[in-house]
């Protein structure tokens, strides 16, 4: 495995791995990989020449009141995983060769932004399209990994690549889940033990209402109200929003066409959790996009 | 030389030149090709295997009171032109194909703009800057060609590149002029005979302004005061701006150092003519960046 550190010499690379032919698969992460992560490496191993993993915790995408100074970092931990998942190009950039100036042109995610978790993460997608931007001009990949967990994010990458025709492809993974069906995540640690018997309901809430409209159900507001009750009478957590939607467009609608997303996020005593359903009419879980 | 429209075939072609080790040349355009374009086609066309143009009268970037409607197109001419200047691929897409959906994602440039014609035209680089990153991942060029006669254009297309890491490079090219050194535009043909001798002493001014630098003058105002008074005292136009700024940054200086730019716009009674001469302390004109 290649660690690459400059921006530049990371471009030139790519540039000549694509002459030769190499099909690149690409994996973005801010690193502290989990199993999530390990699940898009795996998928674009599987299915390219070449695999660059980058490893960035870009400043742009977190708030003023965010976590960016204590996000957990771990870099002797990653660069072993990344050798496990038979990384080829791990990219491991400073921020000052990421943003040399501040920027003279931002972007500005207006779609697909005001609801779910966009709701409350002000100007979040506008950092992670314009980090996306970078990433995908220096790896230069054919195909983008990214994990349903975070849909939304899958929606606006689906925007920014329609948006502005980047000549690559965005691969959608599906969420990778605990036995019982909750969704994995770093967060689930944080959880009491009674929590954590709880929170695999969240999973069962979605599968519940996806029921509802595979039986017939046609009123979104019904649906989100039995979702809702699903997760209160089976859970303590405290619900802070469960949402039904188009997909990837993220409209609301009266009536319930083509493909949804059901999502929720629930909070709990140190933990906020969150879950998706993406699926069709009949109840087809599909694979995002 | 092939006509594309579609911006999926586009987007193959280039992909399937690239793999092939070609160098492509791209001329992004507007157009109603007069000899500036000509000029850029030329270079482009000696530096690259492939020479592609794009014309594509993008309505992005025009401002609600703006010509968009009526802005001139001659389709036919601009196909023969192109086909004389030896152009490989001419890109004639339609608006629907470039823009199908209302954009999600939106650009802003928020440095670069507040001076010279972007101060008159709010909006008008935030167009520009969007259509040529979709016009750039669908042609994937090797290298890009603008005149400098639109210096400010040249600065902003430097900034996009830069802050988001295009694999390109921007080939600035010199202005084109008459003998008598006006900077040749398809506005010319709206002045007057008396206008049209007048119209030489814009480059005169900006060539006398240079020379003041030279020969120590330091204090920016001064100079612009004099290349004011120079533009007065021998035309009738009427002074849209005369500035010097720092070049690409467009900053405003109190202090002359490293590379300016020297710049004016005039109204005549049907023509708004521009110039500029970019150089550095010693007077050595650049081409650009």
């Amino acid at each position: 495995m290649e660690i690459i550190k400059s921006v530049k010499q990371l471009q030139q690379t790519a540039e000549q791995l694509r002459q030769t032919g190499k099909r690149i698969g690409f994996v973005p992460t801010m690193g502290f990989l989990h199993e999530g992560h390990q699940a898009l490496m795996e998928k674009a191993r599987n299915e390219n020449d070449i695999l660059i993993v980058s490893i960035f915790v870009n400043p742009l995408q977190f708030g003023p009141g965010e976590d960016f100074d204590t996000y957990p970092r771990d870099e002797e931990r990653d660069v072993q995983i990344a050798k496990d998942k038979q990384v080829d190009i791990l990219f491991l950039p400073e921020t000052e060769d990421m943003y040399p100036d501040e920027q003279a042109i931002t972007m500005r995610v207006v779609r697909r932004v005001d609801v779910l978790c966009g709701k409350s993460r002000e100007g979040h997608f506008d950092g992670v399209v314009a980090v996306l931007t970078k990433l995908f001009h220096l790896a230069q990949p054919h195909r983008v990994y990214f994990g349903m967990k975070d849909a939304q994010q899958v929606a606006v990458v689906d925007a920014l690549v329609k948006d502005f025709n980047f000549p690559l492809e965005i691969v959608p993974v599906a969420t990778v889940r605990e036995e019982d069906g909750l969704a994995k995540s770093s967060r689930n640690v944080y959880l009491s033990n009674q929590e954590r018997k709880e929170a695999k309901e969240i999973y069962q809430a979605l599968l519940h209402g996806k029921q509802l409209i595979v039986d017939g159900e046609k009123n979104p507001s019904t649906i989100v109200k039995e979702v809702e009750d699903f997760i209160n009478k089976r859970t303590h957590g405290k619900i802070d929003y469960v949402e039904l939607l188009t997909y990837p467009e993220l409209n609301t609608t009266t009536v319930i066409c083509r493909q949804v997303i059901l999502a929720a996020a629930v909070h709990f005593e140190k933990a906020r959790l969150i879950d998706n359903l993406v699926f069709d009419q009949s109840g087809f879980i599909s694979e995002g996009l």
